[in-house]
């Protein structure tokens, strides 16, 4: 089985991908409890209706065979609330889970950032596992140890960094996602090459049509080392206070996109976008070459990941920008690219210039 | 200004130590944060309405001094609530406070456990200044990093391990204490000396009478080598998973008389008959020396300590222990000395046995 280590300061541990049948994947994870330790302590699996619906039985035979409980909670990113937090805390106060216990996450973003945060948290810290289930979850949020809830008026803004145990990728769960969530995931992992390594860019794609159709081989190698990527931006900068902010391009204007759906367009989609501004922004602004703009913006539309952007309003996207807690005073901040592997944050952009800037891209771009 | 250093795993950082009047201690503190390049950011002074009643000209200078926002919650244990750190969130959205921000907390143990867990989670992490007030808050909880709110069902359940810059202890706020609060503290004081160092003892007994009139110069020996004994056990044991287990000598029982006294019993008292019974257990185990437990208990006797313990029901002491999230399985775990210096974790401990020993201990002893 391939493996790869996250060597964070706070904690090393190893990310596991395996492109197996479910009885395989449930043999290793339990010989990975084994060989940690964690066989007969507390086990909780933390899911919820979607991802139980569609793996009932293999929830259960998972659960039994490892002598887990299991949770099943709603579906959505409402979930990620201080009420859902504080029902898992008394839920885990009565059923007796002490110091000891572990946690595993198995689902998407919501449900490893909110097992996580529970897990940072409970008794002053527990243990916990991400199996993430969906690609942008694989690539992005389950590695690196952002752990978060939303608080009604900023998301994510009550959390922790608190590292996993360990996370297990069961690649096979891809095939069971809409093609939206696919693609969702597949921009972000797109997003490595563009910051970071435009090889990974070209692999992408002269793999198109392996990758349209979920090829298990290509998209263990995507997944491996998008993994790679991220870990090698956490391990620089675990607490975000310098280089990891790189992972932020895109997340201006793509925060603003999701807030302004309320949540409707997919968070890849939303940052895939954000990206493709952020490069028109620096182009436009001469920090960064036009053609590396388009030929980011190319990439992303021959796999088809703008085709449902829906309309929206620029004045009203600027006024969700300004509202963003990554703003110090006035103006808003951006992320800009200036070639691939650099970036340079920019703050106090003065909100005229970016909405001109923004009508502009649609206009000619969209 | 006397100084120390605790050098925890995870952070390095000083405890101050002032004997002087107010305005000292501001300019003090002030350029403690200048040379910490802190001055300029976003500072929250987050306090009780005691402290306030008490120190409300010293608390405006102090903010003005340093250019910092003070907000004032209501008093008690009460306050170490879900609601009231969600509250707390909230009023840092709305004043836009960033990652930069620096909460100081200026209280008891209350405000520290509160302040720091919400510094612990509020954008993944803040920093957070302590500037205990209670002799209790400086010997113990300000040192270590133990942040908490509590669950309804479980006190400190939900919390993080999470250490401040610098902790700032100002002595003459021990001067306004009732005496039932210097006396809760300097019972946590003298525990040290029953489990690190015998010395100590001799040093508290030798000065009974300075110690009564608070004379600043002998509480500022005791309160800087009580953070020295706590420190020492932090640095060797940050998270609590071995040695660090010594400052829970007397919790078990400690705790259960807060609960059944429903938090009307101060602290440091709780725990000061919790360590005497832990003391008389050990003994009647055989697993210390009858002698050092008549020591210890004149020890606290000679000081009026448990002059106020109000009547209790054994029955009713044993099943809430039976409840401590500390108990793994059946039994009752209790940490028990051995000689100074050394304690044993026992767990199990059948109830009836401690039942018939706690009834003894009552009848005997008190």
């Amino acid at each position: 089985m391939k493996k790869l280590e996250v060597k964070a300061l706070s904690k090393q541990y190893p990310i596991f991908f395996d492109v197996d049948n479910e009885a395989h994947m449930i043999d290793q994870f339990a010989s990975i409890l084994e060989d940690k330790h964690m066989a007969d302590q507390q086990i909780l699996i933390l899911t919820d209706k979607k991802i139980d619906r569609i793996y009932h039985d293999f929830i259960q035979s998972f659960a039994d065979r490892i002598g887990a409980d299991i949770l099943v909670i709603p579906q959505g990113e409402n979930q990620k609330s201080n009420q859902r937090a504080m029902k898992i805390y008394t839920w885990l106060l009565e059923h007796k889970y002490t110091r000891n216990a572990v946690l595993i996450a198995l689902g998407g973003g919501v449900i490893g950032d909110l097992t996580g945060y529970v897990a940072s948290s409970y008794l002053r810290g527990v243990r916990f596992i991400q199996i993430p289930t969906t690609l942008l979850a694989q690539v992005d949020s389950s590695v690196g140890g952002k752990v978060a809830i939303n608080h009604p008026l900023s998301k994510n803004s009550i959390g922790a960094f608190y590292q996993p145990e360990f996370v297990y990728i069961h690649l096979p769960f891809l095939l069971t996602l809409s093609r939206k969530d696919y693609l969702s995931g597949f921009a972000e992992a797109m997003k490595y090459g563009h910051i970071l390594d435009a090889g990974f860019t070209d692999y992408l794609t002269e793999n198109r049509k392996k990758i349209l159709r979920r090829d298990m081989t290509v998209l263990q190698e995507i997944v491996s080392r998008s993994c790679a990527f991220k870990a090698s931006v956490v391990e620089e900068d675990e607490t975000e206070k310098g280089v990891r902010a790189i992972l932020n391009l895109g997340h201006t204007l793509g925060h603003g996109f999701e807030i302004l759906s309320h949540f409707k367009i997919k968070h890849g989609i939303a940052i895939a976008m954000g990206t493709v501004f952020a490069f028109y922004l620096a182009a436009e602004l001469n920090c960064c070459d036009k053609a590396l703009y388009r030929e980011i913006y190319q990439a992303y539309r021959q796999f088809g990941i703008f085709r449902d952007i829906p309309a929206f309003d620029a004045d009203q996207l600027i006024s969700v920008l300004k509202n963003d807690k990554k703003n110090h005073r006035e103006g808003i901040t951006f992320v800009l690219p200036l070639e691939v592997g650099k970036v340079e944050i920019v703050r106090d952009l003065p909100c005229d210039m970016v909405k001109d800037l923004l009508c502009k891209f649609c206009k000619e771009e969209l």
